[in-house]
């Protein structure tokens, strides 16, 4: 995992908080990179994930690119902060198929009752990188 | 499963559909309603469904709410359709606790080429039924 | 204006507030009815607000339905409170054509940070009302 | 004007268009800048259009955004195509005051059914740009 500005304290507590996410671990779902405002996530595409067609669920589409929306806003809350999502959007771009999804969250707006956040999902096949989705939103510090 | 108001063929299209998601399948999800412009999904709340402070993953929540909405489209596109998801967005209302998540899904306006939809998605816990989520978003055939 | 179940104090709060909106007073925009948790406006579509096909324009639409929103959450919020739209998204089901838009606000959930909130918008031309836009979104008191 | 990768008649074909959008004429709105899949518009700050505290009606935000996102997914549409909203979606991030509103609508995703769009919304007071909103949403050519 990549650490760019941010305390292993800080990064630390969102390491811990991820993990006790059991549908993110259902998913294989990892942190790749966290810095000050951003956080990448990732998880393998596996059977379990898809719907009626073969492509990866939107379902998880949207879990991905929310929490890493979420925990982007968490590196910039409080110490004693948890991150719950008050409202998001997603506008999906493509079908997502191939090996791998890939979410990057980050902090547009951080206030103290509200964070604007942001993310980015792309399904990896191959070399190749497709932008599958868009996602925007509000998180709540609790 | 309650049929209203809609025949055996478009049924069994869209049952058949659902039994080929397989994050439906994987979260114990099942149909429990159709009717012409509605159908009503349920999933049992289970430990792999939980986010890091034991309430449901709002990318559970979010795909109940997404799938109801879909499914409630396909009810009224053509036989050879399919349908995806566009865009989608949810409110949170309340944290999902309790036994069974069910949502609610119906067609707002249907059309040629865009299907606007809405879903309610609650949380069963004993008797008492919590109103957990809004969603509103658009569907297309394919 | 109708009145239903809200006290003359709070209902004049929130018809001052209205008055002070300047652009809704630009678009000749009127609250006709107010309830607890409930708040419906009309405005007369006038050629200033239409687009470029001669329909009404998505902005005003957009601000009519926000602002019935707005105004049904400010229904249930402190004496003090003013209200703000923190965010909002609309689906546009059908062209708004005819003399009067109308918008019917309502609270969906109330809370002491975040009031979830809904708004339809329909156009009257003669007789006829054409459901025009759905709206889903998130009130602050400041 | 500045025009970036973009003929002449297709910036006429966009310049005509919104110069019959009365709305947009009536807040006094410009086209600042054009490139392929890019528009950027300004409108001075006016009295009339401000809401109940003296800030920018969310309305004219929306407006001025939504327009910058339909503008340039029209940069990018067969030439005899119209452009209409689906959908959109706004995250406001600050109070807009000051004497400008400038909008940068960008396309994420062309299609030959839909387009998905984004812009962002600055104010500009002084020499200061405050980022006041970002919109998410999804336009069809017509």
């Amino acid at each position: 995992m990549s650490k760019i500005n941010i305390d292993e304290i800080r990064a630390r507590k969102i390491t811990d908080s991820f993990d006790r996410q059991a549908m993110m671990q259902g998913f294989g779902a990892k942190i790749t990179a966290i810095s000050e405002g951003g956080v990448t996530l990732s998880a393998p595409i596996q059977p379990h994930a898809l719907q009626q067609h073969g492509f990866v669920h939107a379902g998880l589409t949207f879990a991905l690119g929310d929490s890493a929306a979420g925990y982007a806003a968490l590196t910039m809350m409080p110490d004693d902060a948890e991150v719950m999502t008050a409202e998001m959007k997603i506008n999906l771009l493509a079908p997502a198929t191939g090996e791998q999804l890939i979410a990057r969250g980050r902090v547009i707006k951080p206030g103290r009752r509200l964070f604007v956040t942001a993310a980015d999902v792309y399904a990896l096949k191959g070399e190749t990188e497709t932008h599958v989705a868009i996602l925007q939103g509000t998180m709540v510090p609790v």
